[in-house]
């Protein structure tokens, strides 16, 4: 038989992020941090404010942990975040005085968004190194994490506690099925999904 | 009245870019370089090889044209392309002796290809310089393009004659409404679709 799936189509995600802002914005983020691409894409959508001039910048990070690189050994594959992409020489201090929301899809071990936020809050305070001791409290980044779906499980690392945490919803420890990633029909993706939901 | 749109579903882009990406497997790419998020992210579900080791890399860069920025001035917004984040430091060399396809939602002015894809080569012919010239021709990164929609209009920029360009679909010059710009309501979104392909 085949394991017990979650099946979600882009609609369910697309709804499950456009509630979730409503308390994200309780936040007020300035900047978007994307791991998971198409949340933080979709979650600008729902931020924009119109008392805002423009849309809120995303800057992605690549971080690839249940996912295989080429060159990678099989040691490191399942076991480390490996960092493909960092935010770039044009945004070494963007992170400084802002409100950044880290995105990603799923909260599974919880060791990439581990990994984000510490490698993230070390560099906000190599940059503050740079300014007066009396100005770096007020330009030290404030952080928050926003995930579509947070796994309910035991968790192999932990996030530090006074970051701000939302989720669209709380799973079971089961696979996932996201719609960018249905290969075969995406028509029959979302047929399961309703008849699943049904 | 209002202006007549271009209403596409979260399920029509899927499919144009799953259809999309068995003409582009003829190029090979080693890595996408996303401007746009959504399609470098179900693009790579598409191209996944199982000849080949782990995924495709997707690194993003930043460039705003048409959307206004925090401080930036009126001249400026939709006149010039911004860049707001490049490859990082970690990925400085990340090009050389690589099949780089950019990927894009929309070819509207061409203005932020042509910006990419200029800015992209500059960095290689740069990169280039370090090594002893014998090795520059093989080097050379070969690049592409993908857009989702390319609209049949005069463009502003031309991209380089010999750059491979595929587009999942030539369309009108018309206000394109995609999904994850859906603010109001995804359902009443792919009704107004389904309604106008009827």
């Amino acid at each position: 038989m085949e394991p017990e799936h979650i099946r979600a189509t882009y609609e369910d995600i697309h709804k499950l992020i456009r509630a979730s802002a409503e308390k994200i914005k309780e936040f007020k983020p300035d900047i978007l941090i994307a791991i998971g691409f198409f949340p933080a894409r979709v979650l600008r959508t729902f931020l924009k404010d119109t008392s805002r001039k423009g849309n809120i910048p995303i800057y992605a990070i690549g971080l690839s942990l249940y996912e295989s690189l080429p060159g990678m050994t099989a040691e490191q594959i399942g076991r480390e975040v490996v960092r493909t992409q960092w935010l770039g020489p044009e945004t070494a201090h963007v992170l400084l005085g802002k409100r950044a929301l880290i995105v990603d899809e799923v909260d599974d071990s919880r060791k990439t968004l581990h990994y984000a936020i510490s490698e993230l809050q070390k560099d906000v305070e190599r940059d503050l190194e740079a300014l007066p001791e009396s100005e770096r409290e007020a330009q030290r980044t404030q952080f928050a994490i926003f995930v579509v779906h947070n796994k309910l499980k035991p968790k192999l690392a932990e996030l530090p506690a006074d970051i701000p945490y939302y989720a669209g919803a709380e799973v079971e420890d089961l696979w996932l099925d996201y719609p960018w990633e249905a290969v075969s029909d995406i028509d029959e993706h979302n047929r399961l999904a309703a008849a699943k939901r049904a």
